[in-house]
């Protein structure tokens, strides 16, 4: 039994902490919210990644300090992050803060959508990645079906576009296989694994 | 009598309304409230100008409504405006589409404190007046001392800044004072005196 | 015959010079221009406004002089407006500043077309629109076909969007004639008419 | 003979090749060129890390294909990177282009000199960062002395600033250590070091 134990307590030493990725959303028409479980999605599908999807709203504060990676979603008000986002934003600013930490090693994403084709979609993503940046961490973009790289995914929900529709989402999960893939490269080189014990 | 109230009503009819303009601000230390001050001191000095000065949680609907020019002030906060900042936008946009109305033949301004010299302030300028764009009013900039254009009077009270100085404070009163001739400008062009009666 | 020249005096007196609108675009495939074609469209059907559609390259000092507003319009290249775009918007500063002038009292407009649909057209547009009121223009913005106010016209070219279409050619031709109007509104009550001498 | 050309192959092929770092900017009157020194002085101070330090004109199509990190630094021009480094930006993706390849696993970073405190460097730094965001790179700010994260470093060479003093020195720095750790962290986690032959 003894030996059973350590030979448990040797495989969780060589199984490294799963890379947690927190994706926080804000969604009023469920749009955003679909566009999130996109990239969830994607996420989900790469080893080792264990996601949260949340509201923004039922983002906990544990939930943010243990994220190797945070992404965040909102729809465009006004040219911009609706208001809850920021609030949001300024949430983990708080809360690493608080913990006298930020987010060195860690990794920041953006998605929005928006009624209009192209009003404030640059400005709600790069108003995101551009807060993050501000709290240290490291920023990565999605890639688009033609291979250009992205501020993240976007959608168009408005008449002058085709809302959710599947390619937006395949794009969204894309972005999430991509931004998990990333993460935890950058999670691994952190924290290298340690030599096995000969 | 009857006179009296003749000449009354036709001294009424000659002088046109006061051109409004409300400086809404957001001000948590009374950094950006100083700069609030200082622009309605500038605007209130130009003949024919009427200037609310409000926290955005004073504003009435009606203040928004009436204005002729509408100034938004924001603390920086990660890199952008203010969650709270970025609330009042919004409910700018709601009032006016309530009320069926729009920013057309209205003017807009910016203006904000940050703790760094150059962390967010474009950001929040440039997504304060993009919110006011999008609602269709028409865009003012400030000038500096050394004559260019600005998007809107800034200081930087962290360390790295003199705070809300005497020149700081100079550029607010000068942007008033730009902010509210132009204003009046475009006010009397869109309702020109009527020909005097003969 | 001197009475005959009095008359025509006064007429050319009493008549204002043209408001003058200078669209300088920068166009590879022909999109840009296509967009700059509609916008002179509109902007011309405002009577006493006299439009200059001019490529970049093209422009004469003296057209940035005595332009009362100037449109600019770009693709985008990598998120942001094409270097030659930057090149034009320098040149502007460049040649007001020789001539010791600036915007004041004079009104800036931006447009763009973008291969992708939301990759850079608000920052192509918010940087011409910076850059301007770095040199005290005035700002004015288009209006959508849903009534909300946009940063300026702006086409989608790739495969995701439907080129320069007749609903972005109207989109165009509504924002050279809101700009053409505002623009002579702007200059009017800069030059107010001389009291009819009696 | 043959032992020792076994021991040095050996050495070889565990010796991964340095992470390449490119620094490329423009600078007129010498402050941007001085971060740039600042920036390589940093980043040359990590191990297995070669630094380029360029001016834009430089840079060689093979530097830009070679390297693992590149940073971009302009001089603010009219709110906005200058047309010379927009023009770089163009280059790089059009010599990734045709080379079939992108930013992936590729970092970029970027900073600015400017006149005014807050007139345009935040646009020129995410700019450039959006351009490379298009190019699929990744992003990484700097930090300042406060402990906050910046979008590149920066320094007000204007008189209202301290111009390229030794804390904008220390800052640039900093920023190019830390963008050299997190480039070598990010290039050794894309090629894992293969296990020991045994």
């Amino acid at each position: 039994m003894k030996l059973a134990f350590l030979v448990f307590a040797a495989t969780a030493l060589a199984q490294p902490p799963p890379v947690r990725i927190l994706i926080a959303y804000h969604s009023q028409t469920g749009n955003t919210e679909k566009m999130a479980q996109a990239i969830r999605k994607g996420a989900a599908s790469v080893e080792g990644v264990e996601v949260s999807l949340r509201k923004i709203a039922d983002v906990k504060d544990q939930e943010i300090l243990q994220a190797d990676g945070i992404v965040v979603g909102t729809p465009v008000y006004w040219s911009n992050v609706s208001a809850d986002s920021k609030r949001f934003l300024e949430r983990v600013g708080d809360v690493l803060w608080k913990a006298k930490t930020n987010g060195d090693d860690r990794t920041a994403g953006a998605f929005c959508t928006g009624g209009g084709v192209a009003m404030g979609k640059d400005v709600a993503r790069l108003s995101i990645l551009s807060a993050l940046l501000t709290m240290r961490f490291i920023v990565i973009g999605g890639v688009d079906d033609a291979g250009f790289g992205t501020l993240g995914p976007e959608a168009t929900t408005g008449p002058a576009g085709r809302g959710v529709g599947e390619k937006e989402q395949e794009e969204a999960r894309n972005f999430g296989e991509r931004f998990a893939r990333m993460t935890r490269q950058i999670r691994s080189a952190k924290n290298p694994p340690a030599p096995s014990a000969r």
